[in-house]
């Protein structure tokens, strides 16, 4: 009877409003009826992403957005500038090798922001199509500087395409003020969808290389989804049930109040720091994004045992690190449908499993200091 | 309180089962939990597509799925031999193209079918790479005799191609039996999902195709859903709500059985062609598919004022011709979760809607000879 607590960084939890609106019966797409839901969805998506240039939707992961975000703006053997510091950046390489890019690489260590001087100096070397970047890097639970970057990139020729996939509607993202010509998200995050659609927002400077480009790919060709964006339109069928959903789930997050939203999950996911430091835990990263926080795992506990306890003892489901970071770190997001008390009751599930696995510290320090920490945030 | 009736060939009406399936809260899909559903999915799809090779699941559209097998098994610059007889054909010509691809296009008029003598024909004097082709042509509403061409190309070294979207799980395709090398299909459609899903079955000579393939797209590469479908697992974040109610409508198509479910759908085409016949109507197609009906308007009707009254008065949802057939036909789906009264409802109010448009017939002609035709073959 415990009721589910999903805590990974993706799929988050679902208002029941959302799921209850995607239950309802199914219609068609080519229809004015859709065009009105899609305009109303595009308009709030401009607003979460703080621009007023086109938002384009479409149905698949947030890979296929990023890499339309890509192979729609960067030419074949094209010069990409790709700041890399964990799993997620290093899929943004992986497609730009693909391509067969010429790339410069700016790499952090895991759980550390690639500086902004650094992106500077290389971009005063060199001329790049685009700037490729994790503005929250999910594995890592790690936060770039992106308004200084973008503020270096703005200035060049090159193109700044933004993995904002744990950032757009978690923390502030401002694409037109800060200069980030394409934005990325995906509806399973902060956006508190189910997955299966994907966004991405496009700068007339990025429409520009647009123009220019040929490439083959048809279902994740720009110039068909801009063009049918402009009739409210979409070149292939829509995930028309989702769409749905979204349309609640941004009026829900709009009518709350974008301030109100980072506000809220910058208090939880200090709590939760508060509360790993009050336990004598360490937070992974130097730079942590308050969207998700990594946890290093304390000698002697065991990732999978850990898990699995806290999924079938209190139904609350965290994520294990990607890549050489599992078995090292666990995450907790605090994006989209999470509360107070949701924050708090993952922390009292951490110390009773950790208790029980051995762990020795002051049983309730960390649920004192998260609730100290929410107060004072959020009165 | 007119109980919305959805006929256009997608999508297609969701059974309110999976609906509320799809409405439960979500979870995270690196779980054993996520692996053994969408294990238990890929098997039936298995049965469904009536084959033992792999079923590969991605999150997109038909053309997602199709495009992802032309381009992980075709050359960039390679021979192909396109069946074109419709829009949908039309836009796998288009992927080829993009492709650079050298294309031998078999044309056939809209609302007709290539004939396997001349695809044999075609195949003796080059050697392809690929046949590419809609087994149900959605935009005419016409099914091509897929077993005998499919008999012809299975001698070649080209493999087979199928654009089965609105053919499996409405009419028999054995894919195995028949020597369908990669057969296409979307979730909105016969499967009784909401868009947002396509499949693609991939037989052991397409796979070894995709082995001597180099292509750029990461999204939709088809060796990174192989190698982790063999694991039951997925490259990218999947739709999971939508994988979660395609779980509950195959074990619906399944349980009620291949084929009562394919002599429905005959049924309920035959009786709307008697209805069309008995109004003094002319069915678009000369080989006309089960899964959905094209009919020609009669003089005098306007498409867009006949689909807004049907809507309007009796919250019943047909389609319009597309591109160049539009104000010529409408068309009507049989596909999924519809019944024998389904029909005969969409039968009454085309009675209806006409004869108020000043459509001068025998008025109940159509429901007469529908109802004749159901209790003739369902009994």
């Amino acid at each position: 009877m415990n009721r589910m607590r999903l805590f990974t960084p993706g799929p988050t939890s679902v208002p029941e409003e959302v799921l209850l609106e995607m239950a309802k019966p199914i219609f068609h797409h080519r229809t004015a009826e859709y065009r009105e839901l899609f305009a109303n969805c595009t308009k709030m998506l401009q607003q979460l992403f703080q621009t007023s240039n086109p938002v384009v939707t479409l149905a698949g992961s947030g890979t296929a957005a990023y890499e339309c975000a890509m192979i729609n703006t960067i030419p074949s053997g094209g010069k990409v500038l790709a700041l890399s510091n964990g799993k997620f950046a290093e899929r943004w390489v992986t497609i730009a090798k693909r391509n067969k890019c010429q790339i410069t690489e700016l790499k952090a260590d895991y759980g550390q922001a690639v500086s902004p001087h650094q992106v500077a100096e290389a971009l005063s070397k060199d001329t790049y199509d685009a700037v490729t970047m994790c503005h929250s890097e999910t594995s890592t639970c790690t936060v770039q500087d992106l308004k200084a970057i973008a503020a270096h990139v703005r200035k060049t020729p090159a193109i700044l395409i933004v993995d904002g996939i744990t950032s757009v509607g978690a923390i502030d993202v401002q694409a037109d003020e800060w200069g980030v010509d394409i934005l990325v998200t995906g509806s399973q995050k902060a956006l508190m969808l189910p997955p299966g659609l994907a966004f991405l927002s496009v700068s007339e400077k990025a429409r520009k290389k647009v123009e220019t480009i040929t490439q083959p790919n048809l279902y994740l060709s720009l110039p068909h989804y801009l063009k049918s964006l402009a009739d409210n339109d979409v070149p292939w069928t829509p995930a028309v049930s989702l769409v749905r959903g979204l349309n609640v789930a941004l009026s829900m997050i709009l009518s709350r109040g974008l301030p109100h939203v980072f506000k809220s999950t910058h208090a939880y996911a200090s709590a939760t720091r508060s509360a790993a430091t009050a336990l004598g835990l360490k937070v992974f990263s130097s730079s942590p994004v308050d969207s998700v926080t990594g946890i290093i795992y304390p000698e002697g506990i065991i990732d999978k045992e850990f898990r699995t306890a806290l999924r079938k003892k209190f139904n609350v489901h965290i994520a294990a690190g990607q890549g050489s970071m599992e078995g090292k770190i666990f995450r907790i997001s605090h994006m989209g449908y999470v509360d107070a008390y949701d924050t708090l009751g993952v922390i009292s599930a951490l110390e009773t499993v950790l208790r029980q696995q051995g762990y020795r510290f002051t049983f309730g320090a960390g649920v004192a200091a998260a609730h100290q920490e929410l107060a004072d945030q959020l009165g």
